[in-house]
């Protein structure tokens, strides 16, 4: 495409958290914009959103929507991208989907833009790029350098997830339980599968047979798939934590080839969109919050299985983890394919 | 010893948290008292203890705090337990120290009452039992039972710790943290290691050299010496996260022989001190402050490892975790060997 083409984009979900952070990287990266369409359901439908100046209002998805939308965002739950995506690309749009819904569909690729820039081509399938859940980008950036590297032989993974990945509602639901229960307000019914102020969770997503959240299962799939390694051995246990923007790993790694913690900081040093602490300094999902890498600490050599590392990630889930994955993508969409 | 007989039993760090949950455990399981006498450093010496009617007042430890004593609990740190342990001995004591400082000495023993309480008898050699510390005695209250039906090959931990186990003011600082965040008044010097109010930090005790912390490295040396398995292969990763009492883990087994999610189930349903949750039933750390056995739930097979199980356990650090388990040591030395 020409350098000074501009584009008609579409922000389906644009109330959400990540519809929201979607429109400022736009700003703020210099997205070549011709026209910001704002799009979501009956309950967000009418508001205005505010941004550096500009005020714009949610229109109502319906027929039309789409008409003269070049690419479209959907920053919104699996229900409406179900609904509205393939519209969408019926009307001559590009889709870039957050939700869960077409990630582990074959013919929809599954893109980290560090990681397999490639895959977006496979979007003339469809018409529809999936954007990876927030966990599985942060791991994924992570593992991809060492999987090139020395290979892997399996991944375990401990999850320290806050709840902006639930949603706005879910940031007020546990300011609200926190202010109640230090005001021994407690014991109403929660937002989350427990009660979750100063407490951690040990489920996100629905229990499934087998003793497995779908979450957890999805996370296993969609980290297979970005790495293109369909047999990668992964075992993933995914904790709620009283926390709101910041996620966090606690991950154990073995290796094909041996690896020391060393050889391990200098390959991800190197490695794009990963920001390696060293020595005393490691990251907490708080202090992340508002960055753009996915940040590892606390790495080094497990000697309790052959060629095992131990680290621990930490990234903003809204930011790398949802809208600036998103963002990215559109990136090269727009530069290599539209 | 006669059923009837009673006890001068002294109590080291009164006005812990661990020490007022001695006192209470004491009275609660009828603990045959002849005399309590209430002991602390310059802090807390002086202040009064009030307990079901009763008020004691703290003294101050120095030369003759242990005469007539014929049993004292330790609830202080590493630095009272050195100086002050072995008095109590010479004194005529017995003692039971909750603190890290003799856990890893050969003569000492390192007791949980369900798994080797055979092992107090070893206490003749120093008149020191030593207490673990509430991650090691939840883990292995549940690894005994595995390891003697189908071996250990390998133990991986990934933690969320309460802060109780930093003590009281570790209890304030996070509900005044908390306070000041929701405020916005933070930025301020953290008690902790990083800023903790919805916050997580991979950091418990001081970093090693090697990556590993101070408590990651006793955890596993603990974990072996309580289950007599010096070469048990582990890793851990000790993770603070923003709750009060409770204490939780993200363990992966390797077991020896094989054993499935159902009869790892049954077998632990057996095991003394624990409780099993199954199906869409978990322990949250919050729920179980004040229980006193360890929970487990999230009990499933990790096909991504030969023999491989995954589980999530939760206690309440100070009770079982502490100062239960300290008053079960003492009902067996009274019992057997006093």
């Amino acid at each position: 495409v020409a350098g000074d083409e501009e584009f008609a984009v579409a922000v389906v979900g644009a109330a959400s958290l990540v519809g929201g952070e979607i429109l400022e990287l736009l700003r703020e990266r210099g997205f070549p914009l011709r026209e910001v369409r704002l799009l979501g359901s009956n309950r967000t439908a009418g508001k205005v959103i505010e941004e550096e100046g500009r005020r714009d209002t949610i229109g109502l998805l319906g027929p039309g929507s789409f008409d003269g939308i070049e690419l479209a965002f959907f920053a919104a739950g699996p229900g409406v991208a179900g609904e509205y995506a393939e519209r969408a690309v019926t009307a001559g749009a590009a889709v870039i989907d957050c939700s869960s819904r077409f990630r582990l569909a074959d013919d929809v690729p599954l893109v980290v833009p560090e990681i397999n820039p490639e895959a977006i081509a496979e979007q003339r399938a469809r018409g529809i790029v999936a954007n990876p859940g927030n966990t599985a980008i942060g791991l994924a950036v992570v593992l991809a350098p060492i999987l090139a590297a020395v290979g892997l032989r399996r991944v375990t993974v401990s999850t320290y997830q806050g709840v902006a990945s639930a949603g706005r509602r879910a940031l007020h639901a546990l300011s609200k339980e926190t202010v109640d229960l230090l005001n021994s307000r407690g014991g109403r019914r929660s937002r989350f599968a427990r009660p979750l102020a100063f407490n951690c969770v040990p489920q996100v997503g629905v229990l499934a047979p087998g003793g497995w959240t779908a979450h957890e299962a999805q996370l296993v799939e969609e980290t297979r798939k970005i790495l293109a390694l369909p047999g990668l051995a992964m075992a993933v246990t995914a904790v709620r934590v009283a926390m709101f923007f910041g996620s966090a790993m606690s991950v154990g790694i073995e290796t094909e080839e041996p690896l020391d913690a060393a050889a391990a900081a200098a390959l991800l040093g190197e490695a794009p969109g990963v920001l390696v602490h060293e020595g005393d300094a490691y990251p907490t999902p708080n202090e992340v919050v508002g960055s753009e890498a996915t940040h590892v600490g606390r790495l080094r050599e497990d000697p309790s299985v052959e060629h095992g590392l131990s680290l621990w990630i930490a990234l903003d889930a809204v930011r790398k983890g949802a809208a600036l994955n998103a963002v990215q993508i559109a990136e090269i969409l727009i530069r290599d394919y539209l």
